[in-house]
């Protein structure tokens, strides 16, 4: 159903020539799925420059009745910001300005379509830290962040977006903007209501700004990687490293030999650091602000007490920011790695951190028994307890008959998940993807609760309908 | 209106002897009210024992129309837990179990009646800190802390008692039982009720259990008195504290000269650990789990430092555990040396940590100006930005007198706060006795958006009536 032409021509008199897109090539950005799921169909993109328009454009589209799409960067892998003929794309890309920076009450408050890497720029340019490091930190959005709860790399040290987050400015989907832009470390004045729009994915309203936490930037960080015998042992390590390092562990990273031995294959610059090979390792980096801590003493004693409690059997430490991005790469490289090496059934989940080991194991015997041959990688921030449990094909498959085997593969590992008292979306969140396994594993209680709140929020359901809720 | 005799004969032949309470004797310690301020008239008390009696009780009163109150340790500061003739209290108090613990992946499961005490040495005898710390801490009970988001000395460091919190229990206003018991750093799949349900009060829910995060226990602790000339450098230490101690910062807390005086004239061991007279004192702590961490020599260090730059004009180290129970003994004890020099008229205001300064400034002023001889005694957590703006009378006034003039004070102090972007009501929430405040500062929107929530949750306004939203 194509948008009524007397409300894209309301959207034009309030946006301007460059705040309306329609031209079928410019749309094209738009309407494309980060992992090739969804193909959106959107013929209306908004890109308002201000909170004003941004209101402007959602009352209008309520008024319509026509429903909208949030948009930041257009990086989540979850299909939450694929939009429909007839729907309207609100992409936050013009809003992109620091509204205020304050390093010695360590906060900024920024526009929505700020880009993540400008803003860990901006904090590292007056001296502090903004710690949400992610794949995509180069093109995603803060608001698309704030709206996904996003994880990344650093929050076992300094939590999710959630926890990054002291105040939000939402344009709710009648078009009236809520100013919760508030910069207090303590206010118990009623409803969270700030957290209830992070994470909700553009359903409950348009996040449009945000104050944020800064910290001091690290003085010293060490890294290194460490050659793990088994599963077990990898959760020794996690514990050993949070007791001997005063909790300076910022992060955690698990890689398999697999995933090891497709990135030293398939991806330029990473070599295998380490003589022999070893069945895990562990991405370990600890860092601080403390001015003149040794941290690679700190780092040294740590592995020498591990090697010594056979909790590890090797260990390289980074000697150079080289070396340490190396490191980093064969760790990032990974999802890529495994585009050389045939079709990938994803899953990102999360079990509380002592059962990883348990978790890893049951799930890959499960796979395995189900399809002799598959190859399971499971990777990423075990510190927090969040697997990227991907499965790549047995060699030699077809690629397209092992993809078809993609909500098999779900259940196994997913029922698995649910009965560890895991999540079977840790980080990316639930779009469209994963609405129908929420509706498998989340109790009709929560759901009905859930569906509570979007009624109260958006009682028309005008904003990202299908999405997170059905 | 008392209660019909049906309800009261369903709720004992559920609850047995010990779970119902109907004799004055026994209700009279939950009607008092920690300040004076309220009276309550509650003639039944409800004391279940597990998950599902707390179910069974709410549901009963929610059939027969009769509206509950929730109780922790009774120890709020904000009316939140006063029950009138007509209602039924819902004590946690038998609900005192830790469920389990898991010191290697630093969680515990608790019943919301835990004392908080106990629970810090629960998790210290396993090698774990429990970091929430508030002077009530040996009465209130944890499904308190939640539903009011208690904050506390260790916010800077540890976060408010949301930030601990993975999971929970509850009973909703229809008497379902809600399962939200989760261990997971991550999990991104849909509303976060969790952080709903969290400083609520008692208004959407009743909390009956929750999964906390642990902490390394520190090894090391160094604590010390700093003499401040002015509130600008009191700022400025607490910068030079989290950029030179690699925020290992655990308590940045305020003492005013007059604090000083009247804690050393009317408290119990208490004593001026300096040789002179100085307008600003700042507690500070810093705490580490590094093994080995020579904190003292950061200490002192810091203080150094801080002394070159005329940031601080004389410092007190602790060096011994009575020494630093002395230093806290006097911050603590602040509150209690009030009562010794006349009536205190009360806030609990927060603003931008930036903003601390101005604030005690323009407040100060303002109420010297409409009460010539009001002594403020502004004291608290201002490394958070939560200051406990307290003001005690002038000397020779009536007290009863003095009191009268609460809300006009209310007026001129919550008026700065407002103006400052800060909150009138920082941790202790808003109860009975901050409604109206908050109807007169918040914004109608955010207000509706409350009452919507309410509406969602509660629609027959079964629970906690009357407080946070009205």
């Amino acid at each position: 159903m194509p948008l009524d032409a007397s409300l894209v021509e309301a959207l034009a008199a309030v946006l301007g020539p460059r705040g309306l897109l329609t031209d079928p090539g410019d749309l094209a950005p738009y309407n494309v799925e980060e992992r090739g799921l969804y193909q959106g169909a959107a013929t209306v993109v908004a890109r308002p420059d201000s909170t004003a328009a941004c209101a402007e454009v959602v009352r209008l589209c309520a008024q319509a009745g026509v429903t909208l799409v949030p948009q930041g960067g257009n990086t989540g892998l979850c299909g939450g910001a694929v939009a429909s003929a007839g729907q309207v794309i609100l992409s936050t890309g013009r809003m992109n300005k620091v509204r205020w920076i304050d390093p010695d009450g360590y906060r900024m408050a920024v526009d929505a379509g700020c880009v993540l890497a400008d803003l860990q720029r901006v904090a590292a340019d007056v001296g502090c830290l903004f710690p949400l490091s992610l794949g995509a930190e180069g093109s995603c959005q803060i608001g698309g962040n704030l709206a996904t709860n996003a994880g990344g790399v650093a929050v076992l040290r300094y939590g999710n977006t959630r926890d990054l987050c002291l105040g939000l400015e939402v344009v709710l989907p009648d078009g009236r903007i809520w100013d919760g832009m508030r910069a207090l470390d303590k206010d118990n004045t009623g409803y969270a209501l700030r957290q209830l729009f992070i994470g909700s994915e553009g359903t409950l309203g348009l996040i449009t700004g945000a104050v944020l936490k800064l910290f001091p930037a690290p003085a010293a960080t060490a890294t290194a990687l460490c050659a793990i015998d088994d599963l077990p042992r990898v959760s020794r390590l996690l514990g050993l490293c949070r007791s001997l390092t005063g909790d300076d562990v910022t992060a955690f990273e698990l890689i398999p030999r697999f995933g090891m031995e497709i990135a030293v294959a398939h991806l330029d610059g990473v070599r295998d650091p380490l003589e022999s090979p070893h069945p895990w390792y562990a991405l370990v980096e600890l860092s601080t602000s403390r001015p003149g801590a040794d941290l690679a003493a700190v780092m040294e004693g740590l592995l020498e007490r591990a090697f010594e409690e056979e909790v590890i059997s090797d260990a390289a430490i980074a000697g150079s920011l080289d070396q340490r991005a190396g490191l980093w790469r064969l760790r990032e490289g990974l999802p890529e790695a495994q585009k050389h090496v045939g079709g990938s059934i994803k899953h990102d989940v999360s079990v509380p951190v002592s059962k990883v080991p348990l978790f890893i194991e049951r799930a890959s015997a499960a796979v395995s028994a189900a399809l002799p041959g598959i190859r399971p990688c499971p990777f990423g921030h075990v510190g927090d307890g969040n697997i990227h449990f991907n499965l790549t094909q047995p060699e030699g498959m077809d690629k397209a008959a092992y993809l078809d085997r993609w909500e098999e593969m779900n259940r196994l590992v997913h029922d698995i998940v649910a009965d560890l008292g895991g999540s079977i979306s840790a980080e990316h969140g639930v779009g469209r993807l994963k609405v129908g396994e929420l509706h498998h594993y989340k109790s009709p209680l929560e759901l009905e609760l859930m569906a509570r709140v979007k009624k109260a929020f958006d009682p028309q359901g005008v904003m990202n309908p299908g999405v997170v809720v059905d």
